[in-house]
């Protein structure tokens, strides 16, 4: 059970984006006290209608009449990966606290203009890497910081997702190691550091259409990091058996391991051995972690706390994301630091 | 995430009782949007203030009063075991929907009491036996029902706590197999069917102060089913490694094994092996399931649907736990049907 | 890997029974070298040549005569229990090393005779408590004595196999709680302690037609130890699943749990969940362990060095055993020390 | 327990090898009856007798003198793996029986040779991969076979040993990914199929003082299969908590997970949590492996059944562990099929 929340603490949010990122959040927002949604935004006002109507919020298609309403605290950015750079400037400007679901944007000039944006602002931001968040990682990373690993020597993470979305989804998505290894790629920064150089192989495995668009369904990839450790990584979207998130840490010392592999908390013998079922779905393995991270935010943005990960801590990852999808693509070896080193340069002068 | 709820829907109630189980709850309905808490009462004022200002609630220590506010269509029931007879009673008079923790009560005699009065109402009505509402355990009993594992032969079940209560709470708690008890021999019920038999032998290990009380922190017990089927139970009051709940059915086609044994979901490896750790508190355990049974109790209410377990069936469960108790303290054999069959008749008049 | 031997070392045996329990042992005595079996002697004369041709070896029907070959250092006796003390006895008088199954007889008087036997003639002896050999075992009791459960509190054992006997071994083999709760009962004592107390109820749950000869296949024990500690026992002869042997020491500072519940080990992944495979035979569970019990039996002979568990050693759980199979036949509840307190006073004369 | 093994049925080798591999394998071949050793012969006299005393065998350094002995059928050759071929040339054209640690040889010149003389000479053979003999990588393999897992699409294995062993060694062992590396490539093909292409990246993470040799202690590699599936390898040398083995199978229906992951079979519970130990060493994880790939070869010399891995198929493992250590060592991406293609066609004529 949480620490309860005065009713005073309550958030009052418009939440912009009302398709399938943001009927996800909703739900879990229903469940939330810090938060109140008080108006939905979406380009389509049906969308934004039935969102609202669940909320109890009022709907809108005008993100900048929602904007200027008194009643508006926050937003929660829950469009399309493409919008979130804009809708982050707007916002901004407006002088609102900012959520935006991951990825920060689908580039880097992108990226970069959100962090600007919102760093001109000084208004609070957050972006959604909600496995953060989850309990096991947020030990995991108390455990590092602690030196119970020593020297961090190795990542290992498997991402895979039970069934890929329709290929239009996907060719418009920004590519595989963005959309959805972008999860694990944030962690392999957030528990071992940043990562020097990146190698990437790939194929149309499960469906073989996507090949004729250059996308793939599966993928693997070798991470060499600055602090000199090893990784590897496989990102998958289609797995007989369910959603399959793992992530390892290994130093000299020992290693931590993070999985989810039973739920409920059931074994079943019998005749054909023993038998357990496991997360199926993201909404499964990480309901505490998104309910979590939002109540942060919540709570952050009242109390004056920093939050994390900010923006311009997204667009690190960002970076990772889009140069191992060019490794993947390419099929060359990325350095991590040449790649946008111009752009990056806008954020960062003091960077060579 | 859970389908979210439309605002219209909460329902409001008064929480009796703000002490230790109060508070507790207090925790888990300031996280939920199906109930809305509008009084909290207790005998002591400044207990009834905190929790009520918590949860954004009016106070008070007079229970009638509240009862007669138009606000309060339900109330949930925390106060000590003892007097949840005579606030069942009165607020069935009162015409609210009622949620009592359990036990239902301390003596077969006020659970007698309180079934009759709730059912002359005809308030809706449900006992907090919240592990009936644990994903593990509903999948449990909806595999027992698809016969998976046939004829039913056997039940194990271990329910340890971390640390025992006060002894002034214990010796006025009702008895070990009761007060603890209460919910593994619930489950036996509710998973297997109904007891026919019950030994039991006990100790005080971890607190020996308990013995010249007549009380003991540590028990184990045979029960022989009226369908044939054994079974095992140990209760204990101090674990060291935190909260211990296993529950154990065996049919003849197999077994099921209810039981969480990592939490968070992180393995540690290092130099002295693998390591992961485990619930340490029943919040921590059956958060959920609290949360769940007081959705299904607000969502039950509203849609006039019946609520479990009631009452009535919560009745049956306290007699076998009074039974169980009685063996221990006794030594004896007790057969649960003979164990206050008279005052049963008066709610089962079709017993002989 | 074993530490090597060196060929001198091998111990030449006779193996006296060769039939069920025999011909398992043969398996493992063909794997060893540490044992040379030479002459193997059973009344069934086609069943001693079989497995004396498997293990290169010369059959016998006389035992007497097998004794006095030169080439016979030590006996190994697995012959049925009733013919246990007779066959210690008689290879005692001839000077032999004795290792024999358990349990040490069908009843205490034969028991007693057994220890007689074998002190007066001052040879070496053990018998087959396989699972002390167990590495898990072997770990669990050296924690016990190292102190790291602190004060011990509880037992709790389950012990079942998969599939029944024929009815008419079942009706000879000395009820339920010697001939497979023998096993867990003798664990009691080796990591707990001695047991003061013992209550006990059954069924013929998977064979009804055993309730007609008094017999059991199911039943369930609680146990109270002399040093506090109370316990929890489960016995079946039919277990869906297989083989489940699980037991556990509570102390007060943590708890022990010995299980094997993978095996091989391997993990299956599919649309069902998550399955694998665990032991389904005791020589799958403890092949190890009667490999070890023969190896230490062979080098403690040849040693000199003191052999365990020894055959007073085993009246001890022999005793144990026979009292719980009386409280499950009476339903009475049985002080241990009571229960054979005549017949053990002659071997233990200091005892009142 | 094995099914038992006649004694007219061992077979006399020569052990060729006293050195640290030597000596394990006569660890197991002590325990074993299919074998008997009766010479071991190793250039350093002192090793072969020590060796040899422990066995029961004459001791020799002469091999040529060794393998005119009518007691030798077969050799088990424990050499270093520079003089595999030397030893496997002069071992076939005296017409034993061959069974040869892994690797077969650390060159691929040296490989070809072997499995030309081996194949001239018409000798029964086999090379040392035990991990095909584990219990569970048998199922595994069988589960594939059967279609269980559908098209395979995915490898993952990851392989670390607990200590790196002096860096003398090391530095003329052929490299990381040949020496430690070839098990996980071994089973990568036994278990998927054919690599068709490998990436690289490796470090010196534990002993920084390998790089000036050029030499690594990790390493972490991409591999694409001829059959389209894309997989993972992880190789290490220093494990705090042991010894790692893990070897995966994705295909579209399911996944296939080998892990030994406790070990003894014993769970400790306590204020900290719940531990468990786990392997440390090779041999406590394939001590079963090891004895069973030595029977599987005893019984099939005998029986004249055809022996597997044999030293053609042991020359693939090759082939793909050279091609992989190339790609560590030089950054490039390696095709399997342009590696050693010249030397592959002496045998394989008919591939280009």
């Amino acid at each position: 059970m949480m620490p309860p929340t005065a009713p005073e603490l309550v958030l009052q949010c418009a939440l912009i984006g009302a398709g399938r990122m943001g009927q996800a959040h909703a739900s879990v927002l229903a469940g939330l006290r810090d938060v109140k949604i008080t108006w939905v935004v979406d380009v389509n006002e049906e969308s934004a209608r039935q969102v609202a109507a669940q909320l109890g919020a009022q709907a809108s298609t005008d993100l900048d009449a929602a904007l200027s309403q008194p009643d508006v605290q926050a937003v929660l950015i829950t469009t399309p990966a493409g919008t979130h750079a804009d809708t982050i400037e707007r916002s901004a400007r407006a002088g609102k606290a900012i959520f935006s679901e991951k990825p920060l944007a689908k580039t880097l000039e992108d990226g970069v203009r959100a962090v600007r944006a919102v760093e001109a602002a000084g208004v609070p931001n957050q972006v959604g890497f909600q496995r953060r968040y989850d309990p096991a990682c947020v030990s995991a990373k108390a455990r590092i910081e602690a030196g119970e690993l020593g020297r961090l020597e190795g990542f290992r993470a498997v991402g895979r997702d039970p069934q890929p979305p329709p290929t239009e989804y996907l060719v418009g998505a920004g590519g595989l190691l963005v959309d959805m290894g972008g999860h694990d790629l944030d962690l392999a920064r957030f528990l071992v550091g940043e990562v020097a150089e990146v190698r990437a192989i790939g194929g149309a495995l499960a469906k073989p259409e996507l090949a004729q668009h250059g996308e793939h369904d599966t993928a693997v990839a070798l991470l060499r990091f600055e602090n000199g450790a090893l990784g590897t990584l496989e990102v998958g979207l289609r797995t007989a058996y369910g959603y399959d998130i793992r992530t390892e840490v290994l130093g000299e010392k020992g290693r931590l391991h993070i999985e989810r592999d039973k739920q409920p908390d059931l074994s079943v013998y019998d005749a054909g051995g023993v038998h357990h079922d496991r997360p199926r779905h993201f909404s499964e393995r990480f309901g505490e972690a998104y309910a979590a991270e939002i109540s942060a935010f919540a709570r952050g943005v009242q109390a004056g706390r920093p939050l994390t990960p900010s923006v311009r801590e997204a667009l690190h990852s960002l970076r990772l994301a889009l140069a191992a999808q060019h490794a993947l693509v390419s099929g060359e070896t990325v350095q991590v630091q040449d790649f946008g080193r111009e752009l990056m340069r806008q954020i960062e002068p003091e960077r060579l």
